[in-house]
């Protein structure tokens, strides 16, 4: 499929981070940008813009926080056709600290929110549009939101000058009929907004659902080098590229920044497709106890770890 | 879904097979079977019917050739609801050795074959039938057949007494696109007759070429504890089976026969996705180069591999 709108966005450190609070070397983070600069991935998210009222700079490294000073120090000018992105997490971030666009590197701001923060959202990505960048909303955890509270969001939405929108399936839960769904409900609510898909790999469907949000009109695309990311990580970027025939991107750099940083960093962290991740995603639970679970003694005891999920399910 | 008419069939010894040449030990065998009696799978199949002068015995366990004594030692008289299936491939037995099945504890025989090979496997299939059997065909290596050659072999299938007919994915090149396609041809081509559908994981796709599969009609749905299989693997048995809400189904005994026999078994042999297996199957490449580049000791050089096989397809 040539769709020439189509945009892929890089989130490897930005969601691997969350596996080693942020905290990569400069060597490791060079050397996904020049990838993805290589390869023609469209953006590179490099992290989150935090407050340091919310997050200690002692338990996150640099990548929590964002500066202008590192990440230049990783992209210079960055005179490449990589734009760089952040997220933003409503409640963890001073809508003051965000500098006009002409005095920083970041092109573009995604704002994450839970529905019940959709209104801050909207309010924080119209802040950073008029400060000159580029925003997004990803609305989390949409796999829980009720269709009365999404569809209310979707009109106020409708009404903003976001222009960009995000369908985020936190807990790796949705079969390809939700996304099917889900995206056909955003693209009937949202008339000449863009829909991007971000996936998570809890049930093996990261790559496929993302497939899916192409074929109903995602033109922005998440991905990860070797699905890096939390727990069952995302969409691996070596797939979607191979996917892609669009002629902009090259899978060789994509190969090339995994064998040299993200293969090995598989000794030191572990993320990526197991049981107890595919039985909260199932369950429609989030991520939390199976990771929990996972740096637990009994990690490949599943029949254990599904009866406890059974039984959770029974009191609730 | 609640699709009564889906049967689950585990492939986990004869896929996984090819792994280590059958060679598991009775144990192993005797969990995966109970595990699969437990969790209401439909047919295990426990291996390839071969003749012992297409194969050694040396170098092959005995799953490689399933002699009534062996199947027997594992399932006694198999008085459960979970039915006995073998592989044949076409050239690798004498039909003579198929005895009646009131003499065998097998159920189903499933004729493998390349298109070239179609009639053949029809002339087997039924002659399978004739002794008493449930019989199937599984077409390999649809990905590299050209439509006049697919639709005389439907053809021919259609007029026939073979009930049963399998998509299956060889190579792991297919996307959701491309199974829909084929299955509303097969479905087309052959009415009244059940499809049935194997996927393997090169592209992580086998869970949702599955899935796919199903929406478009396929009953008969072949997966395999833990993905166990050739290179990267096939459609995860626990990923199905927490997938389909059918009530006949229960997803803890799958989880405990993987915690007691497969998932250790990782430490022996390893399978399921690897980049070089991305990388044949979406060159739509047989996956026995990648499967000797696993074997090497270049490995985990991706691009050496990638310009391998674009060396290779260059000059081709």
């Amino acid at each position: 499929m040539y769709r020439k709108e189509i945009k892929v966005v890089d989130c490897t450190i930005r969601d691997g981070g969350l596996m080693n609070h942020w905290r990569f070397d400069d060597d490791f983070v060079k050397t996904i940008y020049r990838s993805c600069v290589e390869a023609g991935v469209d953006y590179m998210e490099f992290g989150y813009k935090s407050s340091e009222k919310s997050y200690s700079r002692a338990e996150n490294g640099p990548w929590k926080f964002c500066d202008e000073a590192d990440l230049r120090r990783i992209v210079g000018d960055n005179k490449t056709n990589t734009k760089i992105s952040v997220m933003v997490d409503i409640g963890r971030i001073e809508l003051e600290a965000i500098k006009p666009k002409k005095e920083s590197l970041i092109d573009m701001i995604r704002v994450a929110c839970y529905i019940h923060q959709f209104d801050k959202a909207i309010q924080h990505a119209e802040y950073c549009m008029d400060k000159g960048y580029e925003v997004c909303i990803n609305l989390m955890s949409v796999s829980k939101v009720i269709e009365p509270d999404l569809d209310e969001a979707l009109k106020d939405l409708a009404r903003s000058k976001v222009p960009n929108f995000y369908l985020v399936d936190s807990f790796g839960s949705l079969y390809c009929e939700q996304i099917e769904a889900l995206m056909k409900k955003y693209k009937d609510a949202l008339p000449g907004k863009t829909i991007g898909i971000h996936a998570h790999n809890n049930m093996q469907l990261a790559f496929s659902n993302t497939i899916t949000g192409i074929i109903h009109g995602a033109n922005m695309l998440d991905a990860t080098f070797l699905g890096l990311g939390r727990g069952a990580g995302n969409c691996p970027m070596e797939c979607l590229i191979a996917f892609l025939k669009n002629p902009k991107y090259r899978l060789l750099p994509i190969l090339d920044g995994i064998q040299k940083k993200v293969h090995p960093l598989q000794k030191e962290i572990s993320w990526g497709y197991h049981i107890p991740y595919l039985i909260s995603g199932s369950m429609n639970e989030h991520p939390k106890e199976s990771m929990e679970w996972m740096d637990g003694e009994t990690r490949d005891d599943f029949v254990a770890f599904l009866r406890k999920m059974h039984d959770k399910e029974l009191l609730e």
